[in-house]
């Protein structure tokens, strides 16, 4: 049985330039392509089934699940449209297709899921919005579907998965704060089943405990990721009866909010409590008197894009050492001095 | 030939009951529909083609094309999320399911939507980020898929669609200005090309012709939607040796960086500067001295599945007399007095 040994040896090319040009690997020379493919028709070449499966599957589609539930979404929507665009990226390279599948506010995302890969119409899958324990993990791993989280859903996870490295976030904003001389430092983290703030607040907890700064569930506000709820929270922070100098916010959205609270209690942002946030994935914000933590979105989307199709045989080939749990780093964007 | 009028005869139930129950229908009773699935059965029913076309089609899926290109989406994306949402809610009723089929920064739209339509594996679609004279329009029209923009492509479309009321909102927004003696009236609408841009300067020139006042192209900002292209825009508004006493933002995203260029040159917003401007959908804003737009985005969203599936032959029945091009209307958020 002719092999793609044989049509490399008849071309005088490397065994992996032949398999790169049958898979329309998208880094091959067109004229490659065609002299490989015609070698191939001449010696009668077969290809075996294994390697083509997705290629050859009834989708060519990867699936990204979501969730449109305002509470839940609000300001993440920002981060995960540049994301989509780093996944489709990817997947054109392979005239892959990328659909994004809208799970709404009003259903279970496990019945979802369970009705997506039911109708098969797509053959890899990426989840955001994960929580902790997931049953969504257990369903694609028994049913055999190639998949990734964006997000971990617990700490000893065994699935890919692609997350910002929150614990990271949480301890060098506890660190920045009490070098600047804080030890009343508070956190705003979203109230509800997800999991990062989970892990954020473990961070927080670890740095506050290696800084032997006792940890005070009075400093920490729970909130859904808008103005108005950061104002309210930010309020009740500074109704204690020693209220923090620090915040950390896990959201830059639940600035503006602060801002409005501080000043309305005669306190100035950056110079009287001193504030920490994730940068929210807006294109350009303004000069501001925030730390941020900014991550590069469209590149996570295209890790998370690799990292799929890597778990995927036909492409595996392509993406070879590509890491199946990474932490995301954040780089920091120092406060602007608003009045130079 | 056994028809439905038999099959009701035979229940000595309505013909409209019968129907319902073999299109599945989402408000049927259970026990009726296995009454009607039985006598169907008996007496050897055959349901016509036509009328089960979409049902009985390879994909059940209604997809909604978005663009992921960082520049065009920006605040959009909050707004998409929960009129994704709403679309859901329409197809959950018939068992179908929605996907969103990102189109990333670097692909052209048209080309996009040809693979799309090519694949086959939607069976009616949604296009949003509308161009005047949107050639998808055309693309979809030949191939006779049905479909419905989110947002017009021109002042005499005739496809399907559905349209936030931006002259209207402009026409408003200068009236309100005027009323308050403003005659120096600016606005900031996005650059680029989509179409509501073009659409809300009509109607802002129409309005300010109707006042008698002339239209001054110094007073057009056209920004990118973010804080920082808003505080520049802004900034050159004021450089005008008579600049505008009134300012129409195109979206709220826009309103921080106009503050903070005021208030750097020492006018206060809502007092100094009267400020109108679209809400950009986020759950709950602070209180505000801008007078809001406000949109009821995930009824936008249900009306963009109804008004779908009216198009589409096994589903007109249940959304008959649903209007084809609507324009919709926008509740107004007076201005909030934060000294109270």
């Amino acid at each position: 049985m002719v092999g793609i040994r044989d049509i490399a040896a008849h071309l005088n090319v490397s065994v992996a330039s032949v398999s790169r040009a049958l898979n329309n690997h998208p880094y091959v020379n067109e004229e490659l392509r065609r002299r490989v493919v015609e070698s191939a028709k001449l010696l009668g070449y077969q290809p075996k089934q294994s390697g083509r499966s997705l290629r050859q599957g009834v989708s060519k589609t990867v699936g990204f699940m979501i969730e449109t539930h305002p509470k839940l979404t609000s300001n993440i929507d920002l981060f995960l449209m540049s994301i989509f665009d780093g996944v489709q990226t990817v997947m054109r390279r392979h005239a892959l297709s990328l659909v994004v599948l809208p799970c709404s506010g009003d259903e279970d995302p496990v019945e979802y899921l369970r009705g997506v890969v039911e109708r098969r119409f797509v053959d890899a899958l990426i989840l955001s919005a994960t929580r902790p324990n997931d049953k969504r993990v257990a369903l694609l791993t028994k049913e055999g579907m190639p998949f990734i989280t964006l997000g971990r859903t617990g700490f000893r996870d065994k699935q890919p998965w692609i997350d910002l490295d929150f614990e990271s976030f949480a301890e060098q904003s506890v660190d920045r704060l009490y070098r600047s001389g804080n030890r009343r430092i508070a956190i705003m983290v979203p109230a509800g089943p997800l999991n990062f703030g989970q892990i954020t607040l473990v961070g927080y907890q670890r740095a506050l405990e290696k800084r032997g700064i006792a940890f005070d569930p009075a400093l920490v506000a729970h909130v859904v990721l808008d103005e108005a709820s950061a104002a309210s929270a930010c309020n009740t922070l500074l109704m204690n009866a020693d209220p923090p100098t620090g915040i950390i916010l896990i959201n830059e959205a639940l600035a503006s909010g602060v801002y409005t609270c501080l000043r309305q209690s005669n306190l100035e942002p950056g110079r009287d409590v001193e504030i920490v946030s994730l940068e929210d994935g807006r294109l350009r914000s303004l000069p501001s008197p925030l730390t941020r933590f900014r991550f590069a979105t469209h590149d996570i989307g295209i890790a998370l894009g690799e990292s799929l199709l890597s778990l995927v045989p036909a492409f595996a080939h392509y993406y070879a050492g590509t890491e199946f749990q990474r932490l995301w780093q954040f780089e920091v964007v120092e406060p602007t001095d608003l009045n130079t």
